[in-house]
């Protein structure tokens, strides 16, 4: 049995993670891999339950930047035991639409919450649990937003920010790529899907526990 | 104008909380107090939707303890900057029906979760904003049991829990008495409703701002 794998795929809105997630899906299935893709926030029915209060909270009076951290905490603490744990024991090749650096990107650094507190409860969400690699999508933000818009529907409550909040996410991920280097690799998006997802197989191939 | 005041009850089910905070808000509302009761997790809109989760989720394979004791942090976060912040200054006297202390006896104390990280998610989640007065009521495990399976309905998640449960939620709030006991009151919660009632409100009395 093959050792159980954790990646995670991270960036800005529209940059094509879930083109690329699929790709890699795609392949790791026919290369024989057992693999299963768990979205952030979600992934279990309470999840799914925590994501909806998320997304339909209206702005203002509504949720405060602390009440969003620790929902999506809590929607983590829950998918790494009830789904995570079992897969990776199992042998399985789990891909994460989002994990925890999105909390530190969008609710640290993008909304200024105290990142000390944010790593505190991103670590008690968790639990020792970290993906064994983490991909950041990137690619300019005026390009990611014009795809947003191509897409002719109307925008969620993060998809409606200001672009400057866009630009703080995008250096969120690039400061975080520093700070760990070997967990962490930023992948040019800008490029032809096809060419982005030979960038990302390159990458998985060096890792000897994942394919 | 009156200054706010901030007052929580603790205490484990069936020791006569709702009867208590009814008594002493019709007698502050007497005096001619504003008073505003809110219970945990809730008193908002999104507080509500996450009790809702937390008492309708199943036992076993459903949330884990990390999960709960988050989900009782979001609400409570949004709790405090949406009602209880605005309502202090405002001059209200607040009456809370369970608060931080709840999070560190049930789910640090009774269900072993970290204390230390179980603090760091408490402060995260109040930013300050700490009761001037908390009144425990405390009775032995038995009588509050045997109060509960009285009242003849359903129980819920946490009152179906086995005796030695309430045993360290009754030890959990003597400790926390002990360590911060200019804050925190023992109440003994086994004599008639009127003499108990007294006692609280004896207590309250005493501190300046409170009548």
């Amino acid at each position: 049995m093959s050792s159980g794998f954790l990646l995670s795929f991270e960036g800005s809105e529209g940059c094509g993670k879930s083109t690329q997630i699929a790709l890699l899906r795609a392949r790791l299935e026919a290369e024989g891999r057992a693999v299963v893709m768990l979205r952030e926030p979600g992934g279990t029915e309470l999840g799914e339950s925590i994501r909806h209060l998320l997304q339909h909270a209206k702005e203002g009076a509504a949720m405060t930047p602390e009440t969003e951290l620790l929902l999506f905490a809590a929607s983590r603490a829950q998918l790494v035991r009830e789904k995570i744990r079992p897969l990776l024991e199992s042998g399985t090749f789990v891909i994460l639409d989002r994990f925890l650096d999105s909390t530190t990107v969008y609710q640290g650094i993008a909304r200024g919450l105290p990142l000390e507190s944010v790593r505190a409860i991103n670590h008690f969400a968790i639990g020792g649990t970290l993906p064994q690699l983490t991909l950041v999508l990137d690619m300019d933000t005026a390009t990611a937003r014009q795809r947003i818009h191509q897409a002719g529907r109307e925008l969620d409550r993060i998809e409606s920010q200001p672009q400057a909040f866009f630009e703080k996410v995008r250096q969120g991920y690039l400061a975080l790529a520093e700070a760990e280097p070997a967990r962490v690799k930023i992948i040019d998006a800008s490029a032809a899907p096809e060419a982005v997802h030979e960038s990302i197989w390159r990458i998985i191939s060096t890792h000897s526990h994942a394919v």
